[in-house]
């Protein structure tokens, strides 16, 4: 179960056979339902996911009580908390899948646990942090400089499978902007 | 003129002397008028600035031509454009100071041979990308959850030099208020 993850580390880093092996002995492979919360905001973030099928979601409530997405991680995406993750603090977002989804996780402890084992871990690790800031930072770029049409647009040349896999109501939330807009924009 | 880097490093890291002579180096010392544009949007960034005395922001414009502050470092700080200097496409963010500032530059370059030479600056990297995104996720979280006056009075709270160094229209742009809103907010 367990080799898909090990797929998706030797096409993305330089980590040998013998640590490959080390690290997977770390996950644990788990079946999740849609629907399900994996984390409630309040809560402090231990486990970090890697998604093997399905679709996980990290989100939070504004004041007025809106749901806001901050990511939708399909196959081979890494999703958690980051920030609580990172702090052990309480979070603020909550975590959950949107499908039927099975995951690899990783709980805190043993993931900075592989930091100190592994060097290569370390490097993955540094990357993913800087993978993480230019998504967040490309994400505010352009719910400033661009309309909800040309969002949606964006979306649609660069990663159509959001709009094929997302209900309309996450995908909404996903591009920030109403469900009614977000149909308006598609039907032209 | 380095030797305000050197106690930075010793303070927040285990980087031993000999390897802060090394960084030491690496580190140009630049003296900088206040309101200068140290990277404009468009361009690549190439440095990263480590703030000896006065004080730095980073900022974009809205599509209405607003200025929206991402971050302000004041006496010990980092700043850069972080996605633009990770990733060296151009910049969504400008730099510029904000007071008479004295600064330790470091080119890309330099920073990412570092990284290779000293494995402990590949850690202070890391903690940096781990701090950033934490302090990006507070921002968001803080102008989702808290109403303006909340929002000036946790600044005034936590930390007041903001409020006593900033003009009214950095910290109106800083905490994501009107200029006039921040008026009301101060005389209450």
């Amino acid at each position: 179960m367990i080799d898909k993850l090990k797929y998706y580390l030797r096409i993305n880093t330089d980590i040998d056979e013998l640590q490959l092996e080390r690290i997977g002995r770390y996950f644990q492979y788990r079946k999740v339902k849609r629907d399900t919360i994996l984390l409630f905001a309040g809560e402090v973030c231990k486990e970090l996911y890697v998604v093997s099928i399905g679709c996980v979601r990290t989100y939070y409530l504004t004041q007025q009580g809106h749901e806001k997405t901050r990511h939708i991680g399909f196959e081979g995406s890494v999703v958690t908390s980051i920030s609580s993750f990172i702090s052990q603090q309480p979070s603020f977002e909550f975590v959950g899948t949107l499908e039927d989804s099975e995951l690899y996780t990783i709980s805190h402890k043993h993931f900075y646990q592989l930091s100190i084992e592994i060097p290569e871990w370390e490097k993955c690790y540094t990357n993913f942090l800087e993978m993480v800031y230019i998504h967040q930072n490309r994400k505010i770029e352009m719910l400033v400089t661009l309309s909800a049409r040309q969002r949606y647009e964006k979306l649609l040349n660069e990663q159509p499978f959001y709009i094929q896999r997302l209900s309309n109501k996450h995908l909404a939330s996903y591009l920030d902007m109403r469900e009614e807009t977000l149909s308006r924009v598609k039907s032209k």
